[in-house]
């Protein structure tokens, strides 16, 4: 693996508390070389391919980097993998690699600008990139062309990491965004960090409800771009509203005629409030989107087409990926053969991963750890 | 005019109280010869065409039924009237009739079952038959081919005229019904009417809201096609919940992912309330429809083609017309030219209507009548 982020639903599944359970396996304790029961942690990351079988197709080659197709079907807290070919899906050809490490001597303009992609830059881009991604392109009933007026698109949680996508990826879209954030102290700050992004509004929750009552000039501002038609998307990470007030559904009265209003996540627990009108008289469309169903119901090469575009946006420098606080391989005394080549022949393999380990009759501990080898 | 039915909004209209307003004109009052500012009364209906200006091509021909292409470009409470060709539309072509005319006396075993379409059974379909047809058609995600198992409809209202609509026009589109109605002392009688129009299941708001907690036979056999994922479709007149329950939801707690669940109505005045859950992980969207803006979105062909169908299926007795209560046209002294033939020479007519009278200055008059002639 060459990067491989630890997200909550990771710990949670650690901890043993997600709906979807590994399968405990056995493995060999690095150091006392004693069997375990327990699985590796890890759901989403990048890899390299170091050797195939020379029975696969052309489809995945020496060099790609490749991503778990399916979450949980391969522990990405490890160093070097057995997979097979189903269960990958390649993030990025070899051949765009090498592009990218001759690109820094290129002579070409664009050349300047561009940045190398890193493992890093992708590693996390198939879960909130990739939503962020879909929700403007999928649910965004008409596309600015640069005849037609600005177009907007209204979210909340626009601090959150999809927030934070959206923001970007709908100004290289073409699309304006008007950007909510619950109340806090350090408001400015964080309205500053947003613009820099890209948001061309910031507007505290506090505001929104406030609405026609105490109108703040940002609420009168969208109001008046609510009132030209011009919101053409609402997404929605709350749920429903801010504490007894309906926050999301402010939200939602600013959008125009046919919208789509789109929740992804329900932050504040609590469920949606919609008045009939919005659906029968302003047609407003309220649906949901769960990327991991995305990519249940959706072929690999449409992954793969988001996934170049995204690459490309990053490259541009359009694009900041999710901030990470890099976290080394821990050193063990016992590290396994972590060349460049490594032992790769049959089903024998001295390679190294973190081990959340089970008892034998499958309940889970949470606490302990171990180094191992796969054996 | 052949049949103008009395709905609710036309008595609002006279009342001054809907949001569309008439413009008010100057007509003659048939007694006493006296001008009188007003308009004509009645916004749907079906007109039988007698005579046509000789520049206007064959898109409508002398004998077609006709209805007004915009509810209130014309008063319908009238026996005859002049009209824009651009303000009709055709709802059955001259040749139509013609054929149920003569079927009566037809060898052809099928024309036995078959009824003779009135203007009355026509008059009222623009309106709940047609919401009725569009939601069955347009929001339904599967249909039944013959080979699946039986797929269901889940509507609330079951017993108002759309919902009656709803349960004949899905059994003729080969779907079943579960048709939830409001707790009421005949319900039994109810049930029995429902199913006499082709209803397969009819349930209780109240043993819907008990759901698992304290359930009926009903409920069970409904939470049993639930959990089968067939039902496919929720259609919604009642808005949000049931005084302070949420019955409307737990309707759409029975439908299966990716389905539509259709408000159309907002009997209950109270918002829905949707869990997030809903949306994310169960993929079920939550849309309106209102039959006036899809007559405005789509091309008349298409209002015509389903004119049609509806027509069909009224023939073929599948589809029991919105029950009336039949209104003599009033007699007055003084009735104008009304033979088969009346003087529709340039501008000049002498034809009969109910005038709903304003004063000069546009404020409302609810109460007067005045029978008038066009002049």
């Amino acid at each position: 693996m060459l990067a491989a982020p630890i997200n909550p639903s990771d710990i949670n599944q650690v901890e043993g508390v997600y709906p979807i359970k590994k399968k405990p396996q056995e493995y060999v304790d690095a150091d006392s070389g004693e069997k375990l029961m327990g699985y590796i942690g890890g759901n989403e990351g990048v890899a390299q391919v170091v050797k195939i079988d020379s029975a696969i197709k052309d489809e995945i080659k020496v060099g790609d980097w490749v991503a778990p197709r399916y979450p949980g079907s391969l522990g990405t807290w490890s160093e070097y993998a057995y997979a097979d070919v189903e269960d990958l899906v390649r993030i990025r050809p070899a051949e765009t690699n090498e592009i990218d490490n001759k690109s820094e001597s290129s002579t070409i303009a664009s050349a300047k600008t561009a940045k190398m992609i890193t493992p890093e830059d992708l590693s996390t881009v198939k879960v909130n990139g990739s939503t962020a991604y879909r929700m403007l392109s999928d649910f965004m009933q008409a596309k600015k062309d640069g005849k037609q007026e600005d177009q907007y698109v209204i979210q909340n949680g626009a601090n959150g990491s999809a927030g934070q996508y959206v923001i970007q990826i709908a100004k290289e879209l073409g699309l304006k965004t008007i950007n909510v954030v619950r109340d806090r102290e350090n408001f400015e700050e964080t309205k500053a960090q947003l613009c820099k992004l890209g948001a061309d509004i910031v507007i505290k929750d506090s505001e929104l409800v406030a609405g026609n009552k105490s109108p703040s000039d940002t609420y009168l501002q969208v109001l008046a771009l609510s009132k030209k038609g011009l919101i053409k998307l609402g997404i929605n990470c709350v749920g429903g509203g801010i504490k007894n007030k309906t926050g999301s559904i402010e939200m939602a009265k600013m959008l125009a005629n046919k919208s789509y209003y789109v929740t992804y996540g329900a932050m504040s627990k609590l469920p949606l409030v919609i008045p009939a009108s919005f659906l029968i008289f302003k047609d407003i469309r309220f649906v949901g989107f769960w990327v991991s169903q995305w990519y249940v119901e959706q072929p690999v090469p449409k992954w793969q087409e988001m996934w170049q575009d995204l690459g490309r946006m990053i490259a541009e420098n359009k694009l900041k990926p999710q901030p990470m606080n890099p976290i080394a391989w821990p050193t063990v005394s016992t590290t396994a053969n972590t060349s460049s080549s490594p032992q790769t022949e049959n089903t024998k393999q001295s390679i190294m991963g973190i081990l959340f380990p089970t008892s034998v009759d499958g309940t889970k501990k949470t606490t302990a750890k171990n180094y191992f080898k796969f054996y």
